[in-house]
């Protein structure tokens, strides 16, 4: 009896795991072949607003891990409360996109890490002085030599560091997933209407794959044309051509509930508003209140496990770190 | 013979505890009574920017649990990056304290807990709206419900959580305190000195206790006056008498390490230059180079175990939840 019970839980599984590759949404897989030095360093540098000029803003500022990866902010604030342009994007489950920022301008994590240090709107520091602060502190320096084994720290190995934690940020075992994995009691009938729905009127053929998102740009305002104040190109300012012109990075929904406000402006405040807009201007369609609701209770499903992990604490500074300078013009 | 060994252990425990209750300096002891659900409510809290104007600001932005509970600025930076007036002292050990800010304003961490979420300087939000915000979070509801057994959320429960958290944030285990217990290796000869030093100058009449500090209020610049352009007038303020201007909090020297710069005006940047200023203007002694560098080595003795804990993970806002307004004047 026992036997019978194992084959017939191995033939479920199997079953499941066949109906679940038919899906174009992916289950989260764990990260692999993560560098676990490196990663802890990461975290470390992550968390670290000594990477900025006012010594107050780190990558947690405007990606709280904390609050889904975000600020839930319509755009950040950076150096000297300046507004940023553009939503900032969750970073759980970044790993998986195309490229990083709306407008893919960098190709890896590695390659964004360093863009907001020295961006003047955003940490409006330097990778040189960044670099400095870290030469300053013993306990740095001692970490990076174990870690990368070279006697130098460069801003490479920063935002290797940083890059290598941030592929840790990934979202596991939503209830999404566990139905995607075989648990049928994971979704209730509204939230599989929602998903059917999802499926039907053509949300999936951008959000689909691992991050329901992430693997490709397309134009805000497909069918109609989209209306913002925000004068981001998108895609265009990276390759130049005119036909790129709003196309953004299709944003992962992996934990949209969490990663509010929405769109590249932050001006869809609310789940329920977002899905409406899509429907309208990339499908041409009209939702419903009532099929409105069972795609944001749908998506409301794909909430993974958030990565849990103590606060780091920071080396201290010495008497040769150099000084944050927050009200230096 | 184990008897014999043991017996000695036993009067060696009894020597030293007699020894360590010699000393003008007590060992952290772990806080006792701490209700954990009201801290383990009070830690989000703590962390969560919802309780500022623009979303941005939380408690630990200032009071950052992963440098020392201070945020090593001079002064820190407030709502719209304005310029704070003092520096933050660390929210570590402050229990400790007689009172709490510089100035003693707040009678415990209760009361301190909700001035900055209401300056207009700081976190610019009410204590309505923060209340407000609150209650538009099922899950915060349904957790003040449980821990409070009252039915609404007011500033009085939000405080109160805050302040029980915070009384968790201690740090028990400083080489110091495992020399206070008995463990006669933990500091080395130039740290002993520092510490001979420190209690003959006279720098134990007001740090001392178990913070190190934090027990009395004392006028900065009592042999010789304190230059600084700082306006802070400090117990004056409070109390209106005119001999308690430039009366401070004197600061708790836990961690000292960890939480520079010093003073209230957060113009001493290194732990040398606060021990020749104190010894100097408090003391009516200069300290030679060799003895500045001994009270130093044996200051940092004083860092212990920093508090140590997952990030808190916050609920989401709802469609009901007033936004943040980071850029609204």
């Amino acid at each position: 009896m026992l036997l019978k019970t194992t084959t017939l839980a191995a033939a479920m599984l199997i079953a499941n795991s066949a109906f679940a590759s038919d899906e174009p949404i992916k289950p989260i897989e764990l990260p692999k072949n993560i560098n676990s030095a490196q990663a802890k360093l990461g975290k470390k540098l992550y968390f670290d607003p000594r990477l900025s000029k006012s010594g107050f803003i780190s990558c947690n500022s405007c990606h709280n891990l904390s609050m889904g990866g975000t600020d839930n902010l319509k755009t950040s604030i950076g150096h000297n409360w300046q507004q940023g342009p553009i939503s900032a994007p969750t970073v759980l489950n970044s790993s998986m996109n195309v490229a990083q920022f709306w407008d893919g301008r960098a190709a890896d994590l590695k390659a964004q890490a360093g863009g907001p240090i020295a961006n003047p709107g955003e940490m409006a520091f330097t990778h040189e002085l960044a670099v400095k602060v870290l030469e300053s502190i013993p306990q740095y320096v001692d970490e990076f030599k174990k870690v990368f084994s070279k006697e130098q720290i460069t801003i490479e190995e920063v935002t290797q560091a940083i890059a290598e934690f941030e592929k840790t940020l990934v979202t596991p075992n939503s209830r999404f997933d566990k139905w995607l994995k075989g648990e049928k009691t994971a979704l209730n009938s509204e939230e599989l209407e929602g998903y059917e729905l999802f499926k039907n009127s053509g949300c999936v053929a951008c959000h689909n794959g691992e991050a329901v998102g992430g693997t490709s740009f397309q134009k805000m305002g497909a069918v109609e044309p989209y209306k913002t104040k925000n004068p981001a190109e998108g895609l265009k300012g990276v390759t130049g051509k005119e036909e790129d012109r709003f196309k953004f990075k299709v944003p992962t929904l992996r934990n949209v509930e969490l990663t509010y406000p929405y769109f590249h402006d932050g001006e869809a405040a609310t789940l329920s508003e977002a899905v409406e807009i899509m429907g309208q201007i990339q499908l041409g369609k009209k939702f419903t209140a009532e099929e409105t609701a069972k795609i944001v209770a749908f998506l409301k499903t794909l909430t993974g496990d958030q990565p849990s992990f103590a606060m780091p604490i920071l080396p201290p500074s010495t008497d040769k770190t150099p000084r944050p300078e927050p009200f230096t013009k």
